[in-house]
């Protein structure tokens, strides 16, 4: 019923995250039928970012210039360095406003069943990166289990060349209800209380 | 902290219906990521589909066609027109398989607040089709209150021009529980009873 053009397009919407075939129908109908500048803007916007964006040089987060902007900003603090596993946990560290250290980005976790491993994480560069006068490495994967292996691979890595490893505290959440909280957090919690 | 080129692909992406911040940065971040490939060839799609989708000369529905697939195939019913508001509605009732006759896309309902009128929705082009031939022209606009004043608006157009005008009949969906069905809906049922 619809014209192949159409079909491309809905098929094509598909792959971004979240979006079912009913969703992207929609979304293809609505641009279409009201809003073809909006739609073609984000063409535009699309090709442009995909051409243009890499990983940055230094802490392989995503920029369009060779370095990224915390990474060319000299006024941040150069003796941290925090590590991440994507862009997004390098916004929400930097929405928190309580760190001024740099980032690096592994843009996944160690998963050998996916095949990825220490270089597809960019180990090699964040050992380097690590000597050049850090004196604190701070290890922010995610909890889960594939975060938590990565954690500790890194640590080991970085202990083996005498640079002070720190890995970020996890327990209850602020405003948190220990009600709520699942076991294996409490858990934690508990096991990594601190003396007041 | 994020490259200007992504900041501009998240903006553009909350144009897309039921796409928040929140889940334009999401689907930014995959494809920069994960899915360069697909997302290019997603811009493209939008693209091609943005330039060459127009509306069919005789429905009014979406095509790359000057006549859209339906309008074109000689199998179909050319006694009877369905009057629907947007391509999905057409969809929605090729779905049924109930329907073989030809369509008529309003693309939209009257809307005296927001400035449509009948010339927008193409009535005088739905009027000059009706005259050609059809001996029963189907409203199947929603039974919203704008739907059904676009009903009333189209069939009393149609009726002066002696052409028979029928609208689909509101009611108890199939497999609906009288238990859960709202009273407007209730009483549309028992207005229109029909004798076994």
């Amino acid at each position: 019923m619809l014209s192949p053009a159409i079909v491309q397009l809905i098929d094509r919407l598909t792959c971004l995250p979240g979006v079912g075939r009913k969703t992207a129908q929609r979304m293809a109908l609505y641009l279409l039928e009201h809003n073809k500048t909006g739609g073609l803007a984000l063409a535009d916007a699309m090709q442009h970012a995909l051409k243009v964006v890499k990983n940055c040089s230094s802490c392989r987060n995503l920029t369009e210039q060779d370095q990224c902007r915390i990474c060319a900003d000299s006024r941040r603090d150069s003796s941290q360095l925090c590590v991440v596993e994507s862009p997004s946990d390098v916004m929400a560290v930097e929405q928190s406003g309580s760190y001024r250290g740099h980032y690096f980005v592994l843009m996944g976790h160690l998963s050998p069943l996916d095949g990825v491993g220490p270089d597809d994480l960019g180990v090699p560069l964040l050992l380097e990166r690590a000597k050049q006068g850090f004196t604190e490495v701070i290890i922010a994967t995610n909890p889960t289990v594939e975060g938590e292996a990565t954690a500790n691979y890194i640590s080991e890595k970085l202990k083996a060349l005498d640079i002070p490893v720190s890995r970020i505290a996890h327990g209850v959440p602020m405003g948190g209800e220990l009600e709520y909280i699942d076991g294996g957090t409490l858990t934690h919690a508990l096991n990594s209380r601190q003396r007041l």
